[in-house]
């Protein structure tokens, strides 16, 4: 039977609160039944997002069965990953109807006796992405040095500005040009898209490169030519900094898309984001002490900008930095795609 | 009753790989009472690491016991921090002997049913210190912005080269000089001087600058005015720079100290060591997109040279970085304490 998903996302379905939401009525549209949030009940995904098409929003649990949902997919990835107290009863009368739950918080549900009790008895699953697998505890080897499928990871300016969604839109071009290209996943809703991958956030720190490189280690050896590595977090956020290090050396990547959202001067801390110069010299220089790399490209999120604007900013940013610039999303990532066919036609200097 | 360690070292004892054990018997003299290790029974730990003392090098539990200790401690913490399946058997034993267990494995010996079975059984007590502490999903809130206390961070041009060692000096040089200056443990040895601490790298990985940030609250609550932060990895070590990023971003430190040992060409991937002038820009760089911080020394670790060799070392590298160099184990940590002090003085630039 195929999936219908009702995704939870109560007082926060938005363009930027709901991210797990978002990247499903993105990536996993056709499984998407509805969304609960009371706040904007009877407007549709598009109304709300910009996209989504005819998703209902509904105002609760109740009405969204009425859309016959097998799963419910808790629909945010806040800060620090906590479930919010008031969605508890929510998920115990979602487990009661018989559905089964996908969450990506970083408390784990299924090792709630409350919950798991529930899903036993009305026979319910519940998946958490972010439990830390069993054999997660391995260091990096360094199997980079031996690979021959390219690596390109997104990388970004800040926290949540579009990282899994510009590399979803690289790989997705990707492959309708015939390249043999993988998506590795490394956050919960990209794990819910690829249906599987490693939840970097949740590793414990002296593993995260391992973690990673083991999933492109696998890739590779199912005879991908080009792995395509979903970043996080920033280098630059003084909170994740070492997630993104992290999967930056258990990457090594051969090149680097890096993603940014124009209007948004500030992140969640009230702390500039830097000029675009000086990330791109900060990521290429982290990865030469090893190798050489390069980034290739700016992935833009130009969420509340026109088309029109959205392409002067690309634009502007084209002129600055020398490299193309563009929103996947609106224009779609053939720019990013030419540049990395070129760049990797070049045999990349070890 | 003073505590008496017995600790175990089999086939490891050396000035570089019981790196655990070293540190005890540095920091902890007084309470050492024997090394396990058959392959060096009948040394000193003068003998094997050039400091140490009469402290004995025994063959086994057995004769270890004759020392009357009331701990074993394991004295390695090896890449990924598994313990060597051929110790089982000592544990084992020193439990049904009543000795307590300090352990700063990543596998958690109190959780081992057979190891908790027995010492529940002979009254013993298993010390994990890289078990992770109840409440540690805390992300950084950014306390550097307000915070009072200076703080200074020890980074490295590899991983196991001297940063808590180098630390601990510069804090005995500042208490003696009387100044307020705590020490904060980020990893287990550091744990067992200290008696308090956090060792990040056990932290889920979204959370290692949120659990260093409140260490160091907790210092600065207490009156410290310089504040020591014991630092872990290498950011240009591919398998733990997420640890060190996430650590460096958690303690924003106000200066460093660079750890470096001269003789050490490669790293345990077998690639070069890059040059300090590249690895004290990159680590001003990352801190500077926050704060202003500046590299105040060089704290050198000249195993296998002499005095002379190690000095000659020292002036060699202050010539090349303009940066006060030495080996704080042999000459003593002032010049770098004066370092710091100078700095201090100055009113530091947000």
């Amino acid at each position: 039977m195929k999936r219908r998903l009702l995704i939870l996302a109560e007082g926060k379905f938005s363009p930027l609160k709901s991210k797990t939401a978002n990247g499903a009525i993105v990536y996993l549209r056709d499984e998407v039944a509805a969304v609960i949030d009371s706040t904007k009940a009877g407007m549709t995904a598009q109304d709300v997002l910009g996209y989504g098409g005819d998703i209902p929003v509904v105002k609760d649990l109740q009405e969204g069965l009425a859309h016959k949902p097998t799963h419910l997919l808790i629909g945010i990835a806040p800060t620090g990953g906590r479930l919010p107290v008031e969605w508890r009863q929510v998920i115990c009368r979602a487990l009661e109807h018989g559905l089964h739950v996908l969450s990506g918080l970083h408390t784990i549900l299924s090792e709630d006796p409350e919950f798991a009790g529930l899903a036993q008895k009305h026979g319910a699953t519940i998946t958490d992405y972010r439990k830390i697998p069993p054999e997660s505890e391995v260091v990096s080897k360094g199997s980079w040095r031996t690979r021959k499928a390219k690596t390109i990871l997104t990388v970004g300016s800040d926290c949540n500005i579009g990282k899994m969604t510009t590399i979803l839109q690289v790989h997705r071009e990707l492959v309708s040009r015939g390249v043999k290209a993988d998506f590795v996943a490394t956050g919960q809703t990209g794990m819910m898209i690829r249906g599987r991958g490693i939840a970097v956030d949740s590793i414990i720190s002296d593993y995260i490169a391992g973690c990673i490189e083991r999933e492109i280690d696998q890739s590779e050896s199912e005879g991908y030519e080009f792995i395509l590595v979903e970043g996080q977090g920033a280098l630059t956020h003084m909170g994740y900094s070492g997630v993104t290090l992290g999967l930056l050396h258990g990457t090594m990547p051969d090149a680097m898309i890096l993603c940014h959202q124009p209007t948004r001067l500030k992140d969640d801390y009230g702390l500039p984001i830097p000029p675009l110069d000086k990330l791109i010299l900060l990521h290429e220089d982290l990865v030469r002490f090893f190798k050489e790399t390069k980034v290739l490209g700016i992935g833009l999120n130009s969420v509340g900008l026109t088309d029109q604007e959205s392409a002067e900013a690309a634009a502007r940013i084209e002129r600055e930095t020398g490299l193309p610039a563009v929103d996947t999303i609106r224009f779609g990532a053939g720019k990013l795609v030419d540049a990395i066919l070129e760049y990797s036609a070049v045999p990349v200097r070890r």
